[in-house]
């Protein structure tokens, strides 16, 4: 089957109306496997308002419609989809409203759920003169690390915020991911400045791929999305990166290119990890 | 005393006599001083040509003639000196002729020696095409955290390669260093495509201020280095750049801004330690 694949990250828009946004969401599948993407990745809260007021209120459970109508369209297409996140609903002990999570579920080309990652680091921060936002208010964070075999070699999951915390890619790498795919949804003031640092510099950290997949930006939205969906190579240079509007950013990626770069620049042999140790 | 003090990047040429290396840097180290400096930072290697050939031949014990020079430099200028790095021979067991090591010395404005770094990862790359070093052939690698204290607050201390293992620079931010210092010589092709990124990075996931000393290029030199000396801010902006050239890089650093970044976006806090654990 070889390691080269083709990725397509579906830089959507996403509105007020759940049922409009998962159609919207078909139909960039459907166009990313016309120009015959292997795989689809979809932003973050495709199918939700980015918004506190609204996680619970638009949350299913892992396998309710949002998850149905994307398992279908894989299926069809015959094509890996990582479903950006969705607001997962998800009884709890003791508290008969539930927990909201922040979830990425991955389908194989049958339709099969592979995978699912909810975000581990909820965005909660307070700019000075600019983004305020706590995901904790409402949301609950996810406790695992994320994985999924394909083909072409492993693939690991993290989801926006997450991508600020070196030691969870490093940890992907570590379990064999080749490729760091990370649904977002940043705000403008830090996509401005430090949207395209962070994935390349994970890339390097990590000796992936990475690929950050965000909404499109409507500047009368509820939340202003950066947009400017992103691929690094494992060399920290940047493959392809999306504008700021509906689009979707296709690059054909050949996963053994993590290998060679490894062979020339052994970071991840070289770790110390005694000596980092700090709990 | 405040947070704030000058700092200054000594971005001096090596060449291939030692006594002229360290004239070199003394004459910077005035100059720095001059220019109000509080604390000047020599680069990589000062006193020796960057060569597996001249390492052993160059080496002193702590305390020899280089570190004497450079300490009686910081007493008589009344400034933190972070003496850059030397060959550091040290006699070992069983080892007739000792290791040596790629080490900083920090002196404060006594004199007095308060901290040394040696280079925890050596440098053993083999860039396609480009770069070729292994340092582990003639040099051994260092075991410990560095850090020191100034009125001003606490800083680490990393040597070069040193800065592209997110969870060095982890470790001395979970013990309190608010700035990360790196005396580097990186060659011209990484130099190009990683320095920038991966300063500004270490900065943004430390939420520590970060600085890189390179010694000037020499195009005609044993081993061309980058320069490009910098300093970047907890939120990973580039703050001041050399360029190529001899030259010292001043700025005024507040170490107290590590502190109101934190406050804003705290991903410090927001680890998971126990999620990343992977030995």
């Amino acid at each position: 089957m070889g390691t080269t694949f083709r990725l397509a990250l579906c830089q959507m828009p996403a509105g007020m109306e759940k049922e409009k946004n998962v159609e919207t969401a078909l139909r960039f599948l459907r166009e990313a496997k016309e120009r015959g993407a292997d795989m689809a990745v979809l932003p973050e809260m495709f199918n939700c308002p980015y918004s506190n007021r609204y996680f619970r209120a638009f949350a299913e459970p892992e396998g309710g419609p949002t998850c149905a109508a994307v398992a279908s369209a894989a299926k069809e297409l015959g094509i890996y989809v990582v479903a950006g996140t969705i607001p997962e609903l998800e009884p709890a002990e003791g508290d008969e409203k539930g927990k909201v999570y922040n979830t990425c579920f991955v389908f194989d080309p049958e339709g099969k759920l592979i995978a699912k990652h909810r975000k581990v680091h909820l965005f909660d921060i307070s700019i000075e003169g600019g983004q305020k936002f706590r995901e904790s208010l409402t949301l609950s964070a996810g406790k695992d690390l994320c994985l999924f075999d394909t083909p072409w070699g492993r693939v690991g999951v993290t989801v926006c915020f997450d991508i600020r915390f070196p030691e969870l890619a490093l940890a992907l790498a570590e379990r064999g991911a080749r490729m760091i795919i990370s649904p977002a949804s940043f705000a403008v003031t830090t996509g401005n400045e430090h949207w395209e640092v962070l994935f390349r510099a994970r890339a390097l950290d990590t000796l992936c791929f990475t690929a950050g997949c965000g909404a499109a930006r409507d500047e009368k939205g509820l939340y202003v999305a950066y947009a400017n969906s992103i691929i690094c190579s494992p060399w920290g240079s940047v493959v392809a990166r999306a504008g700021t509007g509906a689009e979707i950013l296709c690059a054909d990626i050949d996963l053994s290119y993590t290998e060679k770069i490894r062979a020339q620049l052994p970071v991840l042999s070289a770790r110390k990890p005694e000596l980092y140790k700090t709990w």
